[in-house]
């Protein structure tokens, strides 16, 4: 049995996505065990493992394909957290989406930031909650009410965000 | 006037595109005067020229583009020129088509390494073409006649490797 | 007037569509009258009324089609019900799935599997409901209550499949 | 700097998107005041206000390439309005809608057929809500009366619109 | 039968090809009779025929959408001929694709411009055969020999142009 | 090793492709090493050996794919003589491509006949070389010039097609 690739792909594919990488293989596997099995397999044990490109242009490479095809907003969204997580910055995250308006057209980069911004916001939200845990559980409350209603706000502008353009 | 992102723009189209660069803008400007301005202008003088990421990965992002747009075989060779003059290897563009193969396809992928194959065989002819020069000056003639044959060599093989699959 | 094109076009069309293809014909209508006649006469009364292919064939090339364009995900699961009225599988409708990894990109398929399985889970809450309404006039209760729990353990695992990958 | 392309894009923006423009600039900059930027010198201050072709057939050639592009929704509904504005009927918009059938396939056309009909309603429930407003002031209530039933009956009619084909 | 759309096909087909209509249609016969008999049928018996829009539009429409599918360049450059059969200029076709710059991205305006170009060159060149064979009939040789040299030096230039970017 | 994916992949493109399957894996292996051998497995290994899915129908849903991509023209070609060489018909594959002039619309079921044609005609000529070659051998003189006519006819008319529509 392919077990090694398997398992390369496995390792693979938590580097990069991160803390959430188990979860979401579990969410995978759900959709369909053996399509599960081909995208552990082919793109994280075979492609993301080869030695002859680094995590970080792999994953720029990644974003501006799916930016270009511009039907899959859900994989795009992932492989920002992706590309994060491998040591590509907010800032240079922006500058390929702003890139693609050249190649891909004005109406994919924007629906492209679009989702960067959501990404982001996912991000800063997540932060803050786990912030906020560590903070009740050293009871400072007052600084807690704080940071609650920031997140509040942010919230607010986020939906904002979301309205059409 | 906006002589300012004009001149900007063709620094960085140079800066890009290596010793051909002058060649082409002239192309460009026979082709439409206007277009050849915006493209100067916008993609070169604007999204290149910002300091928000390297050439490096900009090449990348573009490379990954084009193969996924599939349809713009001519400005593939040309990026993947200009990625080899910014500090990409050939080794990594390789990398980045085998990649494409999961987000765009394999047919994508296919007809990628083909271009990649001859923009590689026609450097290696220029400077092979170069090298002739030199070494002819130099009347090291009975090296020359070797090199020359090297390079049928090299051409024979080259039209093998045009032939579809 | 070309009343014999439409004539037939609605006959295929329900013949494709199944039960459902009546209402569907009345909302093509409300969207636009003369695109639904169009949508009638050409794909229904003349390509799908020819009789050089098989349904069936017809229906794993139209799938795979939608798959491949990736924006049109209504029309995907629209045909994904029509493939499974004129004798696709669903085991085969995921084996068109996962092929299409390979031409149109893994994305394109972890899409289009997720929609195929909203079409099957939809399908299993309709033929639940119908169970259900007999059942209720045979006035076996206890049983229907136990399909009830289920149906709601179902939808239950339904939206978590709807959580992005 | 370049505040002549700026404003010429300002301009030519709100003369494409009406009483809505200065609006739609605010959440654009809001998304991203670099894109945003570009968005306003590029495509408007250069492209829409060169001479050589009139508004009238840009929106027209807009309108069918967002169809085309088929990842686009919103964008496409807001060149609708814009078409709109400058001077396309909505019967023209259904026509170049339907046309496109013939390029872009079936799918793409029905899609974009379903953003029309949508925009068509949303202004026709602005034009009511003004309407409405006027007549408040006016304290003719009874009929006020009758324009929001109408409105909620339009509302209703709407929603059917929406549901999948 | 459908002889009523398929001859209003053809009619409509002579009026937005010209006077290389018929040839086209035969050539189209010559590669699949049902194919043909469709095309004539629905975009051209059906669609083009209809009232609503003018056919300067529905040109402006269709090389929009085929720039934009950017895999269909034979089809462009026939759709640039009936565009200026229907009334649209030539600088209206270079603004048309300037303009699809912004939401198909440059590569894809770039080889429509390319196209165009290739258009523009060969109508000129059947101009000057047309008017070379009157000439000739006219016994002004003198005069004929001039038209050609321009001619030659055209074409020369032409060949120029069709170097890749 | 992947030894056993490898394998199957290779009995499998065998058998797809027939008697020109060892020559197209040489071609393959030329362009790239390492993508030859993801070709292999990935697609022929793993996926096209699946059980789940007879090969008449997976090549139905290639050819889809592939018309719908629109830019791998040299792939569909391939596809066509996999097609027929898995129990696919001629008419059956012109059959697909018309219906794909529903979903990717006419530009691209246009470009597929076109493609068919030239592998029909391919197929003819090798067919009639075959027929020559046991004929020469047999000292058949007498018929085979006129065999060779015949095929001289063929191929001017399949000139004629190539000719742009």
């Amino acid at each position: 049995m392919n077990n090694e690739r398997y398992e390369r792909g496995v390792q693979k594919f938590k580097e990069i996505k991160g803390e959430k990488g188990e979860e979401a293989i579990a969410r995978l596997k759900e959709l369909d065990p053996d399509l599960a099995r081909y995208v552990i397999e082919f793109p994280f044990g075979d492609v993301y493992s080869r030695p002859g490109l680094d995590l970080r242009s792999r994953e720029i490479a990644t974003i501006a394909a799916l930016i270009t095809l511009g039907n899959a907003p859900l994989q795009l969204k992932v492989h920002i957290r992706s590309a994060l997580n491998v040591g590509v910055s907010r800032r240079e995250i922006i500058e390929i989406i702003i890139q693609m308006a050249v190649y891909a057209g004005f109406p994919a980069a924007l629906n492209a930031i679009r989702a960067a911004k959501e990404v982001f916001e996912e991000l800063d939200k997540e932060e803050n909650e786990k912030r906020t845990k560590i903070t009740r559980t050293n009871k400072f409350i007052p600084r807690l009410v704080k940071i609650n209603e920031k997140s509040r706000i942010r919230q607010n502008k986020s939906k904002r965000h979301r309205r059409v353009l």
